[in-house]
């Protein structure tokens, strides 16, 4: 890296917020469902988001892992790249809705966000709205320390 | 995207190993551990890679999730990025080994690929090593078909 200063909490709030409104902009979502001998099973797999009203929103086969793990476990992890400059955000789902009963503000930004719209995706698609609880965000070793900006879902600047 | 053929099996192999083999590449780690209510609870978090004999090898404190994670429950899901074109693989875990035991050929070629030595780090650093399981890679929608080339811990091609 340079050999800038880590920044400030102020300077990353607004630079995850730029992340968290980009057109376009993918997220690596980390989900947890348990294997049929009762261990815990780790699921990851990239997925389109919006940010609409301080929520993250996703899309996804009703019949996909996320999907299953979500709703069954209501906890995801998120991360935003790249891996030297990453926002992760500790979330749990709030709502869950199918393409004909989302509530049309959440299903026109995320298409107006993510650029496709999942209730013309054709098979069963779900909108997963989920709250940030904790979000952090850092780019080196230098930066661990301030990465906090939010807890128990509260920004902290 | 532009309007390139999806690649061949073969051609994903190739630049699959080119991914794993990088010099100071990064994966997404996904694993997960239960919480205190027993719901399934995702981690996430970037960490450095070396590919040494056909295995990943990933370091990081002894008392961190990740670890922790997976030496209760042995498996993790890893995603190569950029998220329009990854590769995918879930692994499990195939050794543990602190600084003072590691074998001289994982810690090496783990400082040669990372160029980190965890030796030198400081703290209690683990060595992980995981067995890849099942491989896939795609770019965007039509590399679904064919996104498969290891299972079971069996390359297909």
């Amino acid at each position: 890296m340079t050999d800038a200063q880590p920044r400030s909490q102020e300077q990353r709030k607004a630079d995850t917020l730029v992340k968290l409104t980009a057109p376009g902009v993918d997220v690596w979502v980390a989900t947890a469902g348990a294997d049929t001998s009762g261990h815990a099973s780790p699921y990851l797999v990239p997925l389109s988001l919006a940010w609409i009203e301080e929520r993250i929103v996703l899309a996804t086969e009703a019949d996909s892992v996320t999907a299953r793990n979500l709703t069954s476990h209501q906890r995801a992890r998120l991360g935003l790249g790249p891996t030297r400059d990453v926002v992760m955000i500790d979330a749990e789902l709030e709502g869950v809705y199918g393409a004909d009963e989302v509530p049309a503000g959440v299903a026109q930004g995320y298409a107006a966000q993510a650029d496709w719209d999942p209730r013309e995706a054709g098979g069963q698609m779900l909108f997963l709205v989920l709250r940030p609880l904790r979000i952090q965000a850092w780019r080196e070793v230098d930066e661990l320390p301030g990465r906090a900006l939010m807890r128990d879902g509260t920004w902290l600047i």
